[in-house]
């Protein structure tokens, strides 16, 4: 069967207990990572202007204001990933909660729809987003384009035509309509167009689902038939990289949530620090070893500002080494990265490649004054129970917009309650 | 200069005189096409969804009603282009007026700006989606995208920085925004997302405009830059094709309008018979000869539709020599198709092809009972006046939308009459 098929069988397929668990974890910490985004002023013309585009409606948009479901999606899908904090699933290639969330969420709330169908939509939208990701492949992203973007407008479509339960031929037309869409490129990186890729993709994903519902016809296969997305924008169709068809959708149990306000390359090697015990005072050395990719990608030697600081291995090893938290986005600041004690640490710190390392594993040693030596290891495909998760992403919302709206917010997850979250994300 | 260089230029550049008319007759045709394509019931559904997520407006739309111009211009894009009459450029490789026209007539309406300016401003999007269709190549077509709506939105969003007065910064901006953007796929043919297309290329146009002058940042130059649109889809980027630099801008001239309401590939043909003195009782035998490339295209030779009848020499052919109107679309029908009359003098017909003759070339040869020849040949690049192609498209709008409203059309086109454009746009 192909991916088409497969995404058809999702679609109607029931979702995974567990999974679905993960789903509301991933929700929780979209949100507070998009209302967070919404302080970002920067936005504030774009925002205006796709209201302005929109009139009224009934799908509340990050910072308040209510909206029709397509514009909501788009402001929420950009504003949420703005901080680059939401969550990230490696093989998908992307961050799919900020694609689909936005999408079904919009949806949800025109149509009030419970909280919980919205979440088992969301699931399917996410588990489809992964598909999608994994089948298109490394070669798709490595030619230029933003995997977050294009395999998530079809995680988005699929999420939106299960939450508006379409027949399966309108989801089949909603996906044809996905293909001509869905875009994206990576060259947008370092600009606030990145963010936007993700918005766009979660208006596509309503946009498909509600023309087919209205009759608009489309490729039958527009994913990956003859000239369809993938063959047009160099998707690998490798179907063995995918898991058996007959599995359970729960590809969502490896997704991995930010804890920390940098670059995911510098994430193992946090994490590593943190589960040592080391003083500051007595660090004579530190010695870093990571996967080969992350040496251009954020191995700053001498970061002179606080953007800076997010892609340095000596700057932030040298801030969790001091104790500074490096989940608070707001210690990012060019002061941190001037700070004379953090500079003196980081002086010490060297970085080294190591191929038998995995991306997501990262190696380190302290040597200290006396001579003595501490070594530690992380690996972020470890698996780390939904306890844990839950609890360390309720300490990231708490640092993220405060405990008063962290609190309403989960709350507002764990019982079900539609509006007290929709109040939270547009307060 | 790289073609994102030569579009800056383009976007302040003077325009010329000769092909600002040009840009008038496409308007008017381009309107008259939305018209009579709004009458098509297939797309109501799609224009009440987006209206719904559009609120209410100062942009006209096909067939009535104003909403703000990003929905705007989705609609009458889709609208323009369902039936699939609109002008053709062969070096575009596309459509021009279907996605640039819409995005500067809504934003023009509401902003008030005059009639003129407007399209001075549709003439720089049109000149400019031809360089980019040029740019991008055949490669770029044959891989599977869609020139009309990828080139297309490039040309919009130039047609919308110059209606906005954009900075050159700006409209860098806004050339990085589109290239996120646009997209469509040739699978859609023969489907309803092949018209929309056009129309998420006009929308395309209007947002990466509107969001660039709102600070929104994008890559420096998305279009041929890094893993920009050209190198991530399949562009030949062959500079060698573009008109000099520093020529003035009227690649327009050589757009072809459509005169007959069926396939492109059959138009040479029926305008050498058109030029022919024949009688169809007198008829023995016909010779058409034709490019290769629509021996698969247009050649069915026993259509039973009167959607088939479009792509069909002989029987097209039959409808020339009997004197019925291939301009009237009200002719494509089932009856037609199976007409005795017409199917006896399709019977006649042989068709072959000829690699001597271009794409835009047709002959055709006449072998009357008495044994008299009659031979004809035509080529759509020839040369046709400015007054010949107006009278022949007020004829065409007369056959669409009836006299009285290609009357008022082309009176507020000569006259510059915005209201009464937007008037009849909407009747």
């Amino acid at each position: 069967m192909n991916i088409t098929g497969r995404l058809l069988i999702l679609a109607q397929a029931k979702t995974d207990a567990e999974a679905l668990e993960m789903m509301q974890l991933s929700l929780a910490d979209w949100a507070a990572c998009g209302i967070a985004g919404a302080e970002d002023r920067a936005f504030d013309g774009f925002r205006a202007t796709v209201t302005g585009q929109a009139g009224t409606g009934t799908a509340t948009v990050f910072g308040g204001g209510r909206i029709p479901p397509a514009g909501a999606a788009l402001i929420n899908g950009t504003l949420s990933h703005a901080l680059d904090y939401d969550d990230t699933h490696f093989a998908h290639i992307g961050h799919p909660s900020v694609a689909v969330v936005p999408a079904v969420l919009a949806l949800a709330e025109e149509r009030d729809i419970p909280f919980a169908e919205m979440c088992e939509a969301a699931l399917t939208g996410v588990e489809a987003s992964i598909l999608v990701g994994q089948w298109l492949g490394r070669g798709h992203y490595q030619t230029g384009f933003h995997q977050t973007a294009t395999a998530g407008a079809f995680g988005a479509t699929l999420g939106a035509a299960r939450l508006l339960e379409l027949t399966p031929d309108q989801t089949r037309m909603a996906l044809g309509l996905c293909a001509s869409m869905a875009s994206g490129l990576k060259s947008q990186f370092g600009t606030m167009a990145k963010p936007l890729n993700a918005g766009l993709a979660a208006r596509t994903g309503i946009e498909a689902a509600l023309w087919a519902a209205a009759g608009v016809t489309a490729a039958s296969d527009g994913l990956a038939g003859p000239l369809g997305f993938g063959p047009t924008h160099h998707g690998s169709a490798d179907e063995t990289a995918l898991p058996d068809a007959g599995s359970p959708a729960r590809q969502i149990l490896q997704i991995s949530h930010k804890f920390h306000a940098c670059c995911h390359g510098l994430h193992a090697m946090l994490e590593a620090v943190s589960k040592m015990n080391v003083t500051a005072e007595h660090v004579d050395r530190i010695m870093i070893s990571t996967h080969p990719r992350w040496m251009t990608v954020c191995n700053q030697q001498n970061p002179e500002t606080g953007l800076a600081v997010k892609f340095s291995y000596p700057h932030t090893a040298a801030m969790a080494l001091a104790g500074i938290s490096t989940a608070n986005i707001a210690r990012y600041t060019d002061e941190t990265a001037c700070d004379p004690q953090l500079v003196a640490l980081r002086e010490r710190v060297t970085v080294q490649e190591d191929d038998t390392l995995s991306e997501m594993q990262a190696r380190i040693l302290v040597m200290n004054n006396d001579g003595s030596e501490v070594s530690g290891f992380h690996d972020l495909a470890a698996p780390v129970s939904l306890a844990e998760r839950r609890s360390r992403l309720m300490r990231k919302a708490v640092a993220l917009i405060g405990a008063r709206r962290a609190d309403t917010l989960w709350s507002a997850v764990d019982t079900g309650d539609f509006r007290a979250f929709v109040q939270v994300i547009g307060d």
